[in-house]
């Protein structure tokens, strides 16, 4: 908190943030980090505080973390169950925050579907808006972890390669990731399939490839996007067979990356597609920055899988 | 608490109380909803108990506001999913009860959609009951609601008139409702369909109404029902337009009320039903007594919408 | 905790367990015990700590009771929908334990479909875990419940007779029950159609009979066991009916009972299978040990019903 301080009501998304603010939050993020080591791993930093989980989307792992983090730091957490048959009949969106605002939540952390709702949120609430996904837009808390995680392992983003593969297009890691990663002086290259990568992604300073041998070289940071089947229909690619043989991450691809380098996939991963049964196997996951996290695959490499608050 | 003291176990219903044992519970509501207005909302009245949430009908918002004020007050929370399939084949109520009883909740919170369950379940636990609505009989938590919502607009209920528009036949809340406001010395006006109006009203003293425009002139508090369109294959009226243009609170029916009326809704509201948009959106539904809420719709009415708690 | 102390780091069943590790664990169940007693009914015994529910079979009561536990223990508690719905298309067990460990909770307490997954997810965590019944192995912690109330009832179990009655073949309790009881000194009898008696029991010391009043007349304890209706397309019997007449607990089988003898059943029963409605609401069910727990049936016998931690 030395090097400024947090101006902000809400977390919508990372374009917003600039480096000063996104750094200040690694580094509250590292300073809370150390509780995690403790046999009480509990801060009253919120106590009394009332944090609403606002789910439309399913999710176990995400909304599991924002809990656990909640409970970490003694606030009071409800889960609101909030699918579309929860919603009452001729209820709209607006009509069911204002009446969960006069309850008085503290934050709420919302996912949604459509992109663009948690910040129409912050409209008709009192409470801090974060957003937990939303469409194919922002997913920042996923992002802050992938910075986080990344750094501790490379020491310094500035400079270094990020290669992002897969579902650049549909994919709100991505493009949270993509901004997180330019601001703090990482290069970014996007690979992928033509039909996975959107257009006038150069604008943001990212370099396209479709091959993937062509970045593994470079690369410093590998992170591997989850391949959405329930998305497939659409015929984004012939079939997952033949995007596991142009992009999924096996033994053949990681010899290609360099022995420091380390892998990233926010979870939860298809095995077979975006990678090998024998990639995932040599992962060590655990509580990076604990000393034993260089254990490696087949080429040293590391990996780490997960969502907010999972990796450490 | 200096009016009297607290002598029952179980909240049932506002029938079975008095005007002096509800002025009580408003009172002691009255000093937490101060605690809301703090930074830490919360005090440690609670702190041991634990308390279980049975809800054998689904509900958001209802369940949610129980919880929160659970939390608030430091009690330990549960929700017991207590649908048909998690009742098991051969299991009775009864059973269910008397295992959750050896538990030692010390209040279980009921919603059944049968009338009468709350107080059958007292047999059965130690527990104090808590009626969270039964079928069409008593919803009294969400009457308290309105009371302590109208009398913090209105001053004080006594010849006040209060006009309860809609589904007064199948609505727990109206029944709750009904006898609240008459026991605090309001004059209740039950305004609908002849079919949604069971008979025998006059008897609790209720005048009954056919016609909007008769009763919003006199009107003090106009109280919407859900119209629960869930029920509306029994043809209790010829159409949902039909039900909006003759009870519906549009701008027109506004422009009858007294520039001082309240309208109040308990949520979730449908929207073009039982209120049009535009008066939906002018209301100012947020902490009464705050100072600001008389902000207000096109005729100068506050407009609330709520469930338990919600409110304030 | 004077007579020993805990060694382990997992509860996966009774099977590996001697008999002063069961003693331990009853003599540390007895003092908290006493906590239920007290008005605020709770300790800080595990404060900061993190318990997380995994369940993969749908369960109310055992979720709830352990939920209830950790939250009286002070134990930072969450449920984690762990059904295959909420699993990812491509993810394995594996995976999801591994971002789940990433959380660094303490106790991780897992109900599977399938015998041996808890300890198989003893190599993927560093959570200390907690079997919650897996498939038809065991379910340690009933059976705990099990032999602390029936102590608590016949004051030693050394050399007394218990009959367990039903489908000992599928059920986890039987096992764990059986381990339990033989390993505290009692001799089991256990008693069903053939067809719901696994072979080799005998090995275990248990003494196998198929008709109840063989051994209703010599048991100080008797057990009764679910029948899963769920899983009667096998046809192991030829009816429910046929089964209640042969080996349900009615008030002519009551009779053949010592009038000390007392009848449990781990819930939730099947009226007029397992039991007869008469000696079901015959039940006395609350507290053990409280002092009034001797009321009593038809024949004077006690009835306990329940899950874990339930019944005291």
């Amino acid at each position: 908190m030395n090097q400024g301080s947090w101006k902000r009501k809400h977390l919508l998304g990372l374009r917003e943030l600039d480096a000063a603010e996104i750094r200040l939050i690694l580094e509250t993020a590292r300073s809370f980090k150390e509780v995690l080591g403790r046999q009480i791993k509990k801060v009253p930093s919120l106590r009394g505080r009332t944090i609403m989980n606002l789910f439309f989307e399913p999710s176990t792992r995400t909304r599991t973390s924002f809990e656990l983090a909640a409970k970490r730091l003694s606030a009071d957490f409800m889960n609101i169950a909030a699918n579309a048959s929860s919603m009452s009949k001729g209820e709209s969106l607006k009509d069911m925050i204002l009446t969960l605002n006069a309850m008085r939540p503290d934050i709420l952390i919302v996912r949604h579907q459509s992109s663009g709702v948690p910040r129409l949120l912050t409209d008709y609430t009192d409470a801090a808006v974060l957003n937990a996904g939303d469409g194919s837009h922002e997913h920042p808390t996923q992002a802050l972890l992938d910075l986080l995680t990344a750094e501790e392992m490379v020491v310094s983003l500035d400079g270094k390669h990020v290669a992002i593969i897969g579902d650049i297009r549909f994919s709100r890691v991505a493009r949270s990731d993509l901004y997180g990663f330019t601001k703090l002086g990482a290069r970014v290259m996007a690979v992928g399939p033509a039909t996975l990568i959107p257009e006038g992604l150069e604008a943001y300073g990212v370099e396209v490839y479709h091959r993937l041998r062509e970045v593994l070289p470079q690369a410093d940071i590998v992170i591997l996007l989850r391949i959405q089947q329930e998305r497939q229909d659409q015929n984004n690619f012939p079939s997952l067979r033949e995007y596991a043989r142009f992009f999924g991450m096996g033994d053949d691809a990681v010899n290609f990356l360099k022995p420091e380098a380390i892998i990233m996939h926010p979870g939860p991963i298809n095995r077979g597609v975006e990678i090998s049964d024998a990639v995932a196997d040599a992962r060590k996951n655990r509580h990076p920055g604990s000393g034993d996290e260089r254990d490696s695959g087949a080429n040293g490499v590391s990996l780490f899988i997960g969502d907010p608050w999972l990796n450490w």
